[in-house]
């Protein structure tokens, strides 16, 4: 017999059926008989936001945190355009956002209705799908009944193996159809594979561990995508398998344990912090580069410099690079896997090459007097505790915290590729949920400025509203520093509207015993705050506003700016002829010869 | 000589040029060095916003009360799609809305550089700009030096003409090369014509009047697209001179002044909020009805009803109809002014055919005891005062004041088509800053429910510090009551975060002195508040939160749901013979006929 269910009742048990707990989003007019459904399924929550963008960034950090899709449901039209810019920051940093959007009925669709939310009179109601045609790895449009579940299971299995959004487009008139749900015993593909590769992978994996063998002082350095693909455990297994060095870059800042001997640090080209690290990983012969994304601030502005007289190995989810040699078209995930099993079995020699970097962590005094950025940072470490999550907003914080090290079996997040100012509001949001359902013991707690903070603020009442309890940082430094640093320091434009932020908490929904806030403006009122221990025991939600000079920006922010002119219009092009492949510098100068500037109207386009 | 001025400034002279003082948005590195050249051109204002979606919905807000364009300036990627949803809704409700948007550099664009706000390892920077291809009516990418001023007054004519939103790509390598200024001394082009159908244009007036002149009881209908292309007073001084009623849809609310003798009422089809009005209009012999813009919510659910044994002429943008006969790409600005000169020079005569629409209004006592939704909306008038201008936000506001008189010369905003919810908050502040510029007496009141204020809320601050003194009232009924009114009335989803009101103003930088917060829970409070000459003066920011019950809706928008049946997934289609257009009318039982649905895989698009 067979088991009838509704397609929307489908759509939240196969969603709940790989793991996923939470559903963030808005509720509209055309996808309410669509949420319904979500209560006929135990475990599977949903977290109503104040707006549709935060929802989205909102998914993004569950995934973040869950390495499982994080799904976002709004209405359509001005739901799905307020959250687009969080969908277009999941394709950019690789996370799997499953966006289910609430559509007009089929009938209207193709009657091309003028009811509300839609374009004009005799437009097509799927101008807004085509939208994010380039931020989603495929959609599912939910139009015909006979391939409703087909498509659902599609593209769930496209989210899996890709870490990219895709879409579901429910018309509102096909929530309540009545579907077979014993398509729900046969579980979804989610192996991620090479299919008729696998002689190429056992080729590249015997090419690494001779390399390996051979290697004098080989390392790993990890990055992004290790992360997204789930390898994080894997790697670090086979960092303690050989003791060869684990470097990270900036986003993948904590999949290795800073506190582990084999750690060598945060690598950023001309700007790594510890000048031991970038010394001991450009002296390393061997590097494997596992899950690389080389955008301009996770690589010092494309400054790299691996393996110059050795040999360099990239394993990426799309491709490998052994030397001068690349295989196209293949992923990482097995690879890693089969490297990982051949590391343990040769684990014994491997042993024989490990080194460490010593690095010389400053021990930096207290300081007394005003807060400075120059003093803060390096004083957190002592106040942070083994399992925090930092989650470290755009800006002034993500690129400070590269400089500060982690406690043990700790977790960071930041959004440095996208870089959206306010996404960490959001965000925490998700990943507080994502933790909730793990269980993840450990605190969380969010840095942020005022200005970032003002974009995305409302969405502190939903983690008020839903018992989360993470501690606040706000540097208050009244306005856009980070900008202030780069142009225009004293132009009104980085200045932004003064706000009581005491206030916030009180707002927002948190009641005095459940809450508390705090405004310091010395080290030594810091150190009371973060060093009490009803605070640092982070068992109520807490904000802690810290007032900076509008001026005042960290050592590394500037280093950065300077180093990759990420903010310059010019750049100067080389072909690096030793490993042939060509290598982009930024540089701040005029090139004379003037690369081609011809075009001109409609954008080209890739995609 | 050649007067050579930098191309950014050049922009913003232009803008200045057409009468535009404000310029919204949010910096961002891409767009900084173009920013600057704001503050060399006098008389234009940077109106820095919290987030970019506010921008947007400023810009928008301030097109409306401006019939200007309204600029809006973001940086790549990030900004600029966090924007979109705005200019969507402007592209939907007809409002010209600059969107400049600072980007890459070219060179970076050749190079695909995966620089930080790209979308990811070779992909083409032109992504972002291809999400909003269909809801801007043209865009200047200034790629080319040789064309970077023509394109700039292209599409800046464009706008102004379309009554739609445009784009200007600025890379982050061309707003300081300098350009011929001396274009600046030639105007734009910002006449709306139809170039080659004069003699078209002046045979449908001829029709119109001899039509005019043989009716026995014609009217005017005024709907929206008269507001946007500028018509008011044009149309305002046809009634007057004839001494037809004029009427209005939801859209057209305020458009005439609703204390003119000559005012017939709104007019909704079956769910006209005045008997007296609908039976006068739907009796009239001859309707004009200028600005037509026929969505569900502005027709009572696709059923108006008029002129069914006489003539109706619809007056459109884009087309002409005379009954049966359509005048196809046709502009309704030309002729509208042409009609007006002959009604002049015939008044006469049409004054003799002049009558009245006699409407009750309800004249309800004061109520007492707990502010209720059937009280509240009929005891406004008594508060609301000559040039007040009221600004309705999407939901239980902006339905229920179409049962609200206005008072003499104001002013109604709402955004009842494109109905996204937390609107008006940004919305608003474009409309103070355009009136600021246009010295508009009167006070501006914003009335916002509970649940869209959560959506953008920021935005108040913006407003604080740019000095406005807006009075905000809020209804808090603890979540989205027009959801519950149309679906799943005690769904969890339908709740939102409880906020503590009162603290909103001091968190966003209020003081005392020069701001007011009130809660009201009774009608007795509510009159003493909003009677109070400190409070009704507003010359200060003011916010008026009215406690009111989560299960109460006005009755018209009960009436509203149930009439057009908006959320229902089912219709059913009449071929309305009698005038050989086709009339859509939605019901909320299927139609056995199924209409097919056979269409799946990635949306079709007539744009």
């Amino acid at each position: 017999m067979t088991l009838e269910l509704p397609l929307g009742e489908y759509i939240f048990r196969r969603l709940k059926g790989i793991g996923i707990g939470h559903v963030f989003g808005v509720p509209g007019d055309f996808n309410l008989n669509l949420i319904d459904h979500i209560d006929s399924v135990d475990g599977l929550e949903w977290v109503g936001t104040c707006n549709e963008l935060n929802a989205a960034y909102a998914a993004d950090g569950y995934a973040r945190a869950r390495e499982l899709p994080g799904v976002l449901l709004t209405t359509y039209g001005v739901g799905e355009m307020s959250a687009i810019n969080g969908v277009s920051g999941a394709y950019a940093e690789v996370l799997p956002v499953i966006h289910i959007v609430g559509t007009t009925s089929r009938a209207a669709q193709q009657a091309k209705l003028m009811l509300h939310h839609t374009l004009g009179e005799g437009i097509d109601h799927g101008v807004y799908s085509e939208s994010s045609k380039h931020f989603r790895a495929g959609a599912a449009f939910l139009m015909d009944d006979k391939t409703f579940t087909a498509e659902v299971d599609r593209v769930i299995e496209v989210a899996y193996k890709t870490r990219l959004p895709v879409y579901i487009f429910v018309p509102i008139d096909v929530p309540d159809i009545l579907v077979d749900g014993s398509r729900l015993n046969v579980p979804l593909d989610l192996t991620i594979s090479n299919p008729g590769k696998e002689a190429v992978e056992d080729e590249i994996v015997a090419s690494i561990m001779a390399l390996l063998q051979k290697a004098q002082n080989p390392s790993f350095l990890v990055d992004l995508l290790v992360r997204r693909f789930g390898l994080t455990e894997q790697v670090r297994e086979m960092v303690r398998l050989t003791g060869f060095p684990g470097f990270v870059t900036p986003l993948g800042k904590s999949l290795i344990d800073e506190t582990d001997e084999n750690y060598g640090g945060l690598y950023l080209g001309p700007v790594t912090p510890a000048p031991e690290t970038a010394e001991a990983i450009e002296g390393s012969d061997v590097v494997v580069y596992i899950g690389k994304f080389p955008t301009d601030c996770n690589t010092g502005g494309f400054r790299q410099n691996l393996a110059e007289d050795g040999t360099l190995i990239v394993l990426h989810s799309k491709y490998v690079t052994i030397g001068s040699t690349t295989y196209e078209d293949i992923s990482f995930v097995p690879i890693v896997q089969k490297l990982l099993v051949q590391i343990h079995q040769n684990s014994a020699s491997l042993k024989q090459k490990s080194w460490k970097v010593t690095r010389e962590l400053p021990s930096i005094p207290f300081p007394h007097g005003h807060i400075k950025q120059s003093g803060f940072w390096p004083s957190l470490p002592q106040f942070l505790k083994p399992n925090d999550c930092i989650v470290a907003e755009v800006g002034t914080s993500q690129f400070a915290f590269l400089n500060v090290p982690l406690p043990a079996n700790s977790d960071f997040h930041s959004q440095i590729f996208y870089g959206c100012i306010g996404y960490t509001v959001g965000g925490v949001l998700g990943i507080l949920a994502a933790r909730r359902e793990m269980n993840t013991p450990g605190r969380v707690i969010l840095f942020i400025g005022d200005g970032s903070l003002q974009m995305t603020v409302q969405e502190i009442s939903t983690i008020i509203h839903n018992g989360f309890k993470p501690m606040i940082i706000v540097l208050n430094n009244a306005g856009y520093t980070i900008e202030r640093v780069i142009h225009g320091p004293a132009r009104k434009y980085n200045s932004i509207a003064p706000w009581d932020f005491q206030k916030l908490l009180p707002l927002f929904g948190a009641v005095p015993g459940k809450s508390a806030s705090y405004q310091v403006g010395s080290y030594d009122q810091l150190r009371n705050v973060l060093g009490d221990p009803r605070v640092s025991a982070c068992d109520r939600i807490q904000l802690v506003e810290c007032i900076m000079d509008k001026y005042d920006a960290p050592e590394i922010l500037t280093m950065m700016l300077d180093a990759s002119n990420a903010f310059s219009s010019m750049m100067l092009e080389e072909s690096d002829e030793a490993n042939g492949r060509r290598r982009v510098r930024l540089d701040g100068t005029l090139t004379e010869s003037g690369l081609s500037t011809s075009d001109h109207g409609e954008p080209r386009s890739t995609l």
